[in-house]
């Protein structure tokens, strides 16, 4: 356990005040806020692609990053060297938890029978590794979206092998995450979408994916497996345009396959600006629907139109995040997860712990900030106060059912111009700035 | 019926030889495409709020465009001989359909109950001169956006008065609507949605508007109204963020609220556009869930982040939208509505016309594309192709219902690598090129 | 001094725990600051036509702010009123800065000469406003774009009629700013672009905006007014293309017209990001090529699409801004003008204090993180260390300009491939969030 | 020279009712047009490393393309076949031109020296096939971007020694391109930017890249060539921002550094949309500053953020494009370079073809419509009639620089309001379609 990262050792909570790099100023996994420690909180999670796998290669240029792990030429060894680093990291950073796809712990091998064989050796060692670190299982998923057999999707392609291809592997892959404990299962259709209309048939396309996940929820229930079901929205790229566009799109999807029982969203901060949406509108239109599942914890840069999925460094989104999070019950299955990766020039392997830790600070002190906020009680006490209308009068006869057009129109004939309060959200923004 | 545009004749139609930029080149109403008239497949409407209210100001500057029928101090012999001019402009142009908003043509009194009457005299006025002239209504909507009122939405207000001002105000226009024997009314919810999540409570607000759209259904059927309701989507302006954000958003919405037997969708392009989607993406998104209503006929700006609302010009645009109605099965209440206003230097009225004209024009030329397209058919040949593996064996198994992930991972065992097809997409757009 | 704003006292400073929203919890004008009272530092200045003259109106709504000081119903009384309201608010506030444009001190009248004497009036009771407060003028500057003359261009407008126009306003806005003690002048070139180029000259345009910038320079010379000239960068809105696009584009411009010893950039936060670049980067840009002169402190909202022109409150925005801000040696005639307005929903006058003093508190707290970042020293620290190789050998030899591409071939060849270093990203970003 | 694409024969024009997809139905070289012939106005160019060395891979998945000229193990072989490949693919297609980096067409080897002899080796090749089959040398560059060793940018890299390599590349890549007669050489600065203020010193970074051109220069004159320099524009990607941001940048930059009478414009098109501009846009600005020399022709897709390089297929853009083209007097050294890609999908080597047929067809029917436009001369007319009054009287007086800010305002208060003029946008639209 000390092989790959040599350099260095378990990473402390010092406090605000240190100045160590290598230590959190802010996570301290023990400490109660708001009645539950921090780690249940936040229920860190650190992804396979991009911290084990990723190598700082972009569009323009290949590899940046050398490691120690990959350079095995034989790939199932690369392989183990991979898991043992990985769970070392896991470790001497502090998470509790891990989240994969079935393409990033084990090679594809020439045909889908030994492919999954080495799938199966690899969830072998991860299952031990887990048991001798404690780590857990977030959620794992399925890379239906590199291989070149997926260039016109997965559920959505125009092959009917293509589909059965995908299912297939989505079947290997619930299975392994069910076998290591998941707590939840995550879809996201990298490319379930088209790169033109002029050779697309989406309503085919919609119908074959609702039966998928139709499929899926069978396949779920025919194994057992207790965890959460997740789609992720995303509205673009790799492909021109996604079909799980955001978490509308996704509840439109859900709703028309009847599957919004079974299903819950996890939601990329990154692919909600890419959508548009603020990363808080996605949370809170989630709760509101009573469908926020889990949190791809990552960032994106705001003048930049691709997945830049960088590490969480923004108070403010922290903040709000664990704001909403916490108003909507908290996780239950869901964390969150750092779908984030290095920069190209971050290089050396200490970054990784370096762009883990502010990553982790951030969540931290956006939960003490959220606590803050809730503690205080402004900003909900405002809205209280905004809303009051509906909670007696003519407002809670609206929602009780009980008005129509005509009464309303003879409400406001007798009544005549309403009564008009200011939106405060200059004050309300300055308030919000109080407690970071 | 020559009062207020002397200075032009009723529009004929040249041909595309034609020099008179006071002419049409393409649209021919009574030339059978397809199987029908050019006017039965297109349906234009030219709408009142730009057309006629509209003077250019931005929010950078006041009135360009001085007109001759709103220069009385009287409001309501202004708004009279707007109407006469709007009947005037509809004529010599040549449309067989309009659009208004209840603010558009009748002026706001003092109160409610004074209101009402100026709309029932506008309304009286209108139905005498769609007589005299053949226009029809092809929808009405109403104004809850531009009144101070509704600062902080309608039906999504924080009070509940302003959602019974709202309620009275729908209430009114539904009526007027039916009065003059339109095709549909429209939803553009203008406030609904927030400026800051720091003073909003999304789920009440969602809930108020789901009861509000039900109210509205329920009032239809008591007056007897058998248009269509639709409700148009568009992700921001004026607020910055819109509930109805796209036609995804909009089908999570009325699937979770009951109505999408109530419903469908007016898809207008430069909304489109601002929720970074193609135009055709919402027509086909429509279409493939039954939803294909109505269409605001305009563009945006790809370079520009607000409703310019211009009008549209764009040959493939107006190709492919046509393409797409056409396939979906042609217009039955909806139309092409022209929701687009000159640019602040076309300053003087004949530019109206000018505008008007290229706009039919582009989507007349649009229409004879599409039959092109049709007639000859490679873009569907191409298509079927593409998906012919799911109209027979494992596909037709697969859509059947009989498949299951075990199926699908035996067979997929058993047959190995999929065979892969190229996407053409290239070839495509040249033969789309080809059409045009 | 109070007549128009009762209900609100002197803001004072009340220190970080205040609860009370009428004072300043980080804003200390006497404060000293690295060596300078914050006052200085910040020269915090009010605009008077978003503070005064909006009224919360949009593209879609008319007004929604009721005021007391525009309700004479005769134009100079509206106009004296308001001014009285202006330096009221100004001196509650506490700042020592204002900014106007002519048209908004004083109503336009029939003709240039009425307006110009209309101008001279409000002129004379702002300088005696201001020998009776101490308030003193940042910046004063021409509205040519809000009247319909100006609908094609100012400078840029193809008739020489409206140049000949907008160069008499600018004429006399930089008389009376002279007068006022103005310590600059801004040119914004509202509609100094264009629409299409369908219609444009665009050679010819920039051409004729050169020649009036240099008149500007001789007529500023000519009246002995010692304060600097600023072009304030803005890309698009209200034109589709506005030829200041941001500052490299200005640069390329003030370059080409031998102007770049006349002027300095005036950066807006909000122009910068709509350009699609950061407001840091603009500022830096500016400092990079010794042309930073004033700021425009607001900000965009990153996922719309037009100039919002917000409070700035955001601590990462005005900590960075302030970090390059007094690198570049702090403002010398600039300052932080806040050109932001309410949001609609912000009705009440007392939202004038609460955004004011929210964006004041939003800099000085800005202010007081580059304090920290400067003393603490570790970015510094490391960007020396990541170009110490300019500092001597290679580097060194390289910059005084005695390399040439031969001679770097021959080092090339002898030394082999350079060492790389980590560019530490995410390590700098949690240094940063450290200050915060 | 029917080893690699033997299922394709001389690609022909047939004229526009040709059914056949490896016909051209425009593009037809030997047909004069405008006094010259189709091929002299076009200077076509294929690019290398797209067409011969992209593979389909994107950031979520690896190749998609299977070659035959790149299956050998050994580097050097593999180079041979594919340049074989690329001068029969030249040749079917009937182009004239083509460019290449010098990493496209040598693979690098263990240090410098050896890599360069690989240069030799290849370019001698080129040179040959040059000669056999009449190809030109259009452009040639250097890939600075993709090694890992530019992590932090070539010129602009905070390391001395990366400087150096650089430079000696740069050197190298100029010596072959003048071998092989090349027209010009272009920089495009891949990396020659940031990805955080953080760690960047903007100032020192611009300055080292000024004096990186001017020994670019020195050395062009040191070794005779004589063909142009060209600058690239992009404003991001894969930095977050490159300082060659657009037209604009590039010109302030130019012209600090002293570069304007040695450097031109590559106008790409999908970086001049990425930067927020049109493609005729950055046209017209070289146009306006005399900077205009090749073109990167492709297109963007304005809903995606990054730059899909897709060929280019609007005809809208190729018309303006051509028309600003000729009025500026056409290509000299320059061409139009299809810096294009085929989409992920389109996996056959047919599809290169197809591709590149659409793509010169668009541009060639671009070319007729300019002829339109030209010959028609409504559009010249019109924007005569627009600019006329700076023909003569007050503007011919204010061109010839002998009015000033008095004279200005004199005339002003003489002549009142200025009369104006409808900017005619629609109608003006409506003609351009005329054309199409
Ligand atoms: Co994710
Ligand atoms: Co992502
Ligand atoms: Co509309
Ligand atoms: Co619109
Ligand atoms: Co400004
Ligand atoms: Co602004
Ligand atoms: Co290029
Ligand atoms: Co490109």
């Amino acid at each position: 356990m000390n092989q790959f990262f040599p350099e260095v050792k378990k990473i402390e909570y010092r406090g605000p005040e240190s100045k160590d790099p290598l230590s959190f100023r802010h996570y301290n996994p023990e400490e109660v806020v708001l009645g539950k420690k921090m780690a249940d909180h936040l229920r860190f999670a650190v992804c396979y692609w991009h911290t084990f796998k990723g190598l700082g290669d972009d569009p323009f240029g290949g590899p940046t990053m050398i490691r120690n792990y990959n350079q095995s030429s034989e790939p199932m060894q690369a392989a183990k060297d991979t898991m043992h680093a990985a769970f070392e990291f896991f470790t001497k950073l502090g998470v509790n938890f891990w989240c994969f796809h079935d393409r990033d712990i084990a090679p594809e091998a020439d045909n889908l029978a030994e492919t999954n064989k080495r799938l199966d050796e690899m969830a072998s060692l991860a299952k031990k590794l887990q048991g001798d670190t404690g780590l857990r299982l977030l959620w794992g998923t399925t890379n239906a979206f590199s291989h070149r057999r997926f260039l016109a999707g997965a559920s959505t392609n125009p092959s009917p092998e293509v589909f059965a291809y995908a299912a297939s592997q989505v079947k290997k892959a619930m299975e392994i995450t069910h076998e290591l404990g998941g707590q939840g299962y995550v879809f996201w259709g990298g490319r379930e979408g088209y790169d033109t209309l002029l050779n697309t048939d989406m309503k085919r396309e919609l119908d074959h994916m609702g039966m998928f996940m139709n499929m899926a929820v069978d396949h779920k229930k025919k194994i057992g497996f207790e965890g959460d079901l997740f789609i992720e929205p995303k509205p673009k790229e790799p492909t021109k345009h996604q079909y799980d566009f955001d978490a509308g799109n996704c509840m439109a999807f859900l709703q028309k396959y009847n599957l919004t029982n079974e299903f819950k969203l996890n939601i990329e901060a990154n692919h909600a600006t890419l959508a548009a949406h603020t990363f808080q509108h996605e949370l809170e239109y989630a709760a509101a629907n009573g469908m926020l599942g889990s949190v791809d914890a990552n960032r994106g840069d705001m003048l930049l139109g691709w997945d830049t999925d960088q590490f969480p460094t923004n108070l403010y989104d922290s903040a709000l995040a664990m704001y909403t999070i916490i108003r909507a019950g908290g996780f239950t299955s869901g964390g969150l997860n750092f779908d984030a990766k290095l920069r190209r020039q971050s290089i050396d392997p200490v970054d990784l712990f370096y762009a883990h830790i502010a990553a982790m600070d951030c969540f931290a002190r956006g939960l003490k900030i959220a606590e803050k906020m809730i503690n205080d009680g402004s900003l909900a006490e405002n809205l209280k106060k905004r809303y009051a209308g509906w909670d007696a009068g003519l407002g809670a006869e609206i929602e009780s059912g009980k008005a129509d057009f005509e009464k309303l129109e003879q409400y406001t004939i007798e009544n005549g111009e309403p009564e008009l309060q200011s939106g405060r959200q200059e004050m309300l923004e300055n308030i919000l700035n109080g407690y970071i």
